[in-house]
């Protein structure tokens, strides 16, 4: 597999790369950085996946994540897809929308036109990028955590709940946990999947753990002030679900913190602490 | 005074608000960036400046400076002004260029055509902002540090010498410390001061030391993979000064960091730390 490294930097007792390749699974070039802490060498360390919400590109947690120390404190690999496809040919929302098309790939594999074509991000996050993250960096690909923001929090949980062998830990920063309910999904999912809703349940969250999906702990900050919380976020659903189905939902409602990176990157290294716990059992 | 919040938002256990206002000395628009931590009704916090380099606005620490945390954790509010006038009607570098003009006040008051109606940031940040924070903020303003990083440390430097009642710590990062004597520097101080280079040594920390300017204690990160570090920094320099007037400089060469936020945000905790022992003592 090539890839070509876009910049790297020292940072927090490690490296923050930037890198890009060309996709087989979206047929473009994607954009992902990855933070390694120093380490031994020929040591493998545990990796954590973050996917980015709405908007977002790799850069903005890599800028404003916050991620780094708590990282390297606890020797974690970072690793930060894009959030869709771009480029020359990929087609973007009628009327520029933020909530879809580019920056909004909601990490499915699109069935239909035109986004069938390049929107394939469930493949990219799921099957080719880590297969090149395993061959080019040095992480150990028994020891994965996965976590995300947002649009991203629906795509940490989703792959988790369909990948639950794969994963040690599973996190969200203010997920979108039932896609199919609400404004969101309903706009994204529709054109993406198209109309037959039973489609869907394979990316929603709440669904997928009603129809016997499982895996063991969650962890979830939600800001009480973040204004998408009552309209597209509605943790409220997850609550009941992993009640329903007995999965160990921490659920943290952070009084006055919105949707933004100074919410995330608050609560940040407390993430990285929990899955650094379960990855280095 | 009058002042506009254009955002607020919970971050780390306070409040990180950014403003703008009608600035007397700049005759324009100025945008600043404030972080208030959580604290007592009634208490007054120590302050610390934040000067910020070449081509950045207050924005580019408010979102990558990864200081909330430390600020939070020791009780310090963080202010970071502007790099320079903006708006309609202020002159810029006539080839555009990112190292003068906008984004580039250099921390002076401009004194020649056409720079000297609007870039007057020396009485910006020693003046007229400090009076707005002092009466609007919960500040004590007998306990501020004041740090910047490239041209703002510059900035830090040359105003804590010229005000050394006036800081109770001074540090930076990646310092531009003899601006007389670099090209970044001479190219700014002569078209903003004259060609008189006697008026450039009030804003030169090495010429202001030399001219018997003192401050006790001095602390400087570098990296050693920072690109302007032989032609632009010259840390070297500084060391030569401060040892010959007994001024106790830490000067941390740091292995492989390079000039860029991601060095910033690695040791911005430790320089919050020194600023809070010495304003907390």
């Amino acid at each position: 597999m090539s890839f070509e490294r876009i910049s790297e930097a020292r940072s927090h007792g490690g490296s923050q790369g930037v890198y890009k390749h060309q996709s087989r699974a979206t047929g473009t070039e994607m954009t992902f950085s990855v933070f390694v802490p120093d380490h031994q060498s020929g040591a493998r360390l545990p990796l954590l996946w973050y996917l980015s919400g709405l908007t977002c590109t790799s850069a903005n947690v890599t800028e404003k994540g916050e991620f780094r120390a708590a990282c390297a404190e606890h020797g974690i690999i970072f690793v930060a897809p894009d959030t869709s496809p771009r480029g020359p040919g990929v087609p973007d929302d009628s009327e520029g929308a933020w909530d879809f098309g580019l920056g909004a790939g909601f990490y499915v594999d699109a069935t239909e036109r035109p986004w069938s074509e390049h929107y394939q991000m469930w493949s990219y996050v799921t099957d080719e990028l880590p297969a090149l993250i395993a061959d080019e960096f040095p992480v150990d690909m028994e020891r994965q955590g996965i976590t995300g923001h947002s649009m991203g929090g629906h795509g940490a949980m989703t792959v988790a709940l369909r990948y639950p062998e794969r994963f040690g830990s599973v996190s969200a920063f203010a997920p979108i946990v039932a896609p199919s309910q609400v404004p969101w999904g309903k706009k994204a999912l529709s054109q993406y999947l198209g109309p037959d809703q039973t489609a869907w349940r394979g990316h929603d969250a709440v669904a997928l753990i009603e129809d016997g999906a499982r895996i063991d702990e969650l962890l979830v900050d939600v800001g009480t002030a973040d204004s998408f919380l009552d309209k597209e976020l509605k943790p409220e659903l997850l609550e009941a679900a992993c009640r329903d189905a007995g999965i160990a939902l921490t659920l943290n409602r952070r009084l006055g913190y919105d949707h933004s990176y100074y919410f995330i990157s608050t609560f940040m290294a407390d993430h990285v602490r929990w899955h650094a716990e379960h990855l280095n059992r």
